[in-house]
């Protein structure tokens, strides 16, 4: 096996930096505030968050690197005896004002396992993206998916459909029997074989991540300008709270980072800023609301190129 | 084994009914509304819900009833193979506009195991209260803590404290390191034995539940008036995220309730209207918000007579 630790750290900070440019080249007002922090076991992260912004309500666009001897959490996870880890990622999530936008969330991480020779055991790549709506527009999700499905398609035509389906199965609130959000990618696990290389899962992997701005910035551009009310913000606050539910209920990410004494802030930075829940509340029959979530009810396979 | 049954539900009933009705004539704006709900697999319930008051932003005051197979997932927390199962309990949150009154939580529950041959084989009385400040008074937690106490004294010295210990370990934020509030009671598997009978735990949970508006409504009264600024209501939101974290990702009973298929809006009726996540908030030095958070970083033994 050979190692990716170099490639995949260059990878994560160049993408980190190309996002919050970008998003800051968008917003008016704020602009990222970083926190770098130290992990005390070894490693720690760059976290940077922007609040209250014109655009972006509340986003964080985090990297970590972090390594040392194998949680006793993660070896019962992972089914594996004690040794070490190397484990370094990008995660962000935004949640913009304008409620005609979609939260987004995305996350590109690497994992190396070594045996207690230090000598590498195990390594795969994961990563991936998915789209939450508060008001469902068919093109912006078809543009959604099929930017990631362009990418897909130069690795494997079957990749698309296959991390499709992974990522409608993942983020699903089982407990309201809706989806979080209308879907994207979800991949994990992608180990080295005698048919895929190690560089050819940090180049798939790699061309995902990088094809993340080209598959939100232009949604935001286009609903920026859309006027909303009082009553339309209260719609995606209320949908932000089923939001918060699947990522502190189901979330395997958020769950772990809380279990393994990951850094509370960073974890936690992907919940929403202002949320609201409304006991029982039903949207209007026939209404862009209640169409949106007739959506999340049965994720949708869509027609693409 | 003498069953409880009929008198248990006599009993939350009638709490139901005096708790709404005192919080009603509290309240100048909104009154209760009533949803009955049936659980297919036997029994249902009487949720209560009040929301937008001048007094209650958002509260609930909910019984239920159910009844029939012991679901696998119960099979398996209780240790015990399959038969038949009774539960009845009431259960209520309530969220003041004020950020000068705390949330109060409680409930009070009864609970009937049944082997093949529909015969009683355990039983078991639990319940408890617990409160949530915003802003710190010490004498209101004293005031609290000591109608407990009171009302555990009649029973046994030594009840108060045990239970006041059980309180401060369950609504415990784990991964921030702060308790949810400043506690009150947590009594679990109160089970009729050769010195304690099942009338004795029955008296004593119906005691404690009968206590519940002597050790509340002086709160509220007391705080009521006084003047509030938007900080204020800033800091409760950002406390009421904590309250939320706990609920969803530690309260064993909410987890269970989505597990088990119960009714989610029922369940998650204690979630707050109104709710922010702030990164990394921190309150300002020796400021109020900041006192209050000391004294939920080290849960505290009052001086009570």
């Amino acid at each position: 096996m050979i190692s990716y630790k170099k490639e995949f750290i260059e990878f994560i900070h160049n993408l980190q930096d190309e996002i919050c440019e970008s998003i800051e080249n968008e917003e008016e007002k704020e602009k990222f505030k970083e926190d770098i922090w130290e992990r005390p076991e070894g490693g720690g992260g760059k976290t940077r968050i922007i609040e209250n912004g014109a655009l972006i309500e509340k986003g964080g666009v985090n990297t970590s690197i972090v390594f040392g001897t194998l949680p006793e959490i993660m070896q019962k996870q992972f089914k594996v005896k004690e040794g070490d880890f190397f484990a370094c990622g990008i995660s962000l999530v935004l949640h913009p004002n304008n409620p005609f936008i979609p939260t987004v969330h995305a996350n590109y991480r690497y994992f190396e396992l070594y045996d207690n020779d230090h000598k590498l055991v195990d390594m795969w790549f994961a990563g991936g993206s998915d789209l939450t709506p508060y008001y469902y527009y068919e093109e912006d999700a078809i543009h959604f998916h099929q930017i990631n499905k362009n990418t897909c398609d130069k690795f494997d035509a079957k990749f698309y459909l296959k991390y499709k389906k992974s990522c409608d199965n993942y983020f699903y609130n089982q407990h309201r029997d809706e989806a979080r959000g209308i879907g994207g990618l979800f991949i994990d696990y992608l180990r080295p074989t005698s048919t895929h290389s190690e560089k050819f899962w940090f180049d798939f992997i790699k061309s995902v991540g990088n094809g993340f701005l080209a598959s939100y910035l232009p949604i935001v551009k286009k609903r920026r300008e859309n006027k909303y009310t009082r009553e339309n913000k209260d719609w995606q606050e209320i949908r932000r709270g089923r939001y918060v539910e699947f990522n502190l209920i189901h979330d395997k990410g958020t769950l772990f980072g809380l279990k393994t004494n990951g850094r509370i802030e960073s974890i936690l930075m992907s919940l929403p800023p202002r949320v609201q829940w409304v006991y029982n509340f039903k949207p209007v029959k026939d209404s862009a609301e209640s169409k949106t979530l007739d959506i999340l009810k049965t994720p949708k396979d869509y027609k693409l190129n």
